[in-house]
């Protein structure tokens, strides 16, 4: 290659290890940037600068912003005795886009894994209890991923503190607008035993 | 929301941009990148101010670098009097991965098109005209994608330049690895028009 070590491959080599570009995608991210260098390669250089020197955990939640305590953590509209528990912070932006939650939240930063050795201290479950002790919280809703490691992390946090709490975990059905053809069994199975009356 | 107008949403919204990337897949690479802020945040955004610093069009064939003259047109090694005429960048570097072609390339900077009027005034093709007045070239190597659009386009410098120097275009035929079951009509075609002697 006649391109090594140069800025272009450089970046190239930066971007590919984002998730969901790999080499290929990359080289053609690389070189619509590099055709597009005002109207976004600059503007995006600027703008991970500027979340580069911005950008911080919220103490309190774990949420991801620009200041100590998020946004979310400092509205008092929302401190309504609900707090949702979430694996992370993408699953957070989930749910706010869902819009229907108006409560807190917490992101425990993962799920316990005995596999990759996560345990408690390594999630925010000692940062969780601090937050039943000293915030005024009725109900802890469990968000988590209906995955092993997901499910196994909502049952330590329920023996944990459910004697403290009131809890609760989402609902397990059939998606709205999903196919009975394309769900897996364990969807269908956990959409049966949950049926309601019509 | 209550991420309007802050950096971190800013972000999202230009990496949402990028080609392979949506809003979802720019929200986990943003969610990526802060966790990895020292070891790829802040190298990506140096990256970038560096590429949208120092990246231009080599003058010569349109190849993309930091120089007015790309490296391979600089390189004496490479005037063995081939031409490789490619549609993009991104097909310069595919050919150079190969590692196969060792003259220059020029890169036309798309394909004719009546429907979106591109003209041959819009591609490097008066610059392909003027090169094989003044470089020593003696044969003229079209790889152009085998799409409509790019063989409509070979014919069409084929008609302007086929007098003054050889012609040729990559072969076609079945892909290495390629299996007939998966092949569209038309390759098969190709390969069994264009078959070999065993």
């Amino acid at each position: 290659m006649t391109r090594r070590n140069d800025p272009i491959e450089a970046l190239i080599e930066l971007m590919a290890r984002l998730p969901g570009l790999g080499p290929r995608s990359a080289r053609r991210a690389v070189l619509y940037l590099i055709r597009k260098r005002a109207q976004l390669l600059q503007p995006l250089a600027d703008a991970m600068q500027e979340v580069a020197r911005s950008a911080r955990e919220c103490l309190n939640c774990g949420n991801v912003g620009t200041t100590e305590i998020c946004e979310i953590c400092e509205d008092t509209r929302r401190a309504n005795g609900l707090l949702c528990v979430v694996e992370d912070v993408a699953d957070l932006w989930a749910m706010e886009r869902s819009g229907v939650f108006k409560g807190r939240y917490h992101v425990l930063g993962g799920t316990l894994s005995a596999l990759e050795g996560v345990g408690p201290d390594d999630l925010r479950i000692p940062g969780l209890i601090h937050r039943l002790e000293t915030e005024e919280i009725t109900e802890v809703i469990l968000a988590l991923n209906a995955t092993i490691d997901g499910q196994t992390t909502a049952h330590y946090i329920a023996d944990q503190i459910g004697a403290r709490v009131a809890l609760s975990s989402l609902a397990q059905g059939v998606p709205i607008g999903g196919e009975l053809d394309y769900l897996d069994d364990g969807t269908i199975s956990a959409a049966l035993n949950a049926r309601k009356r019509f």
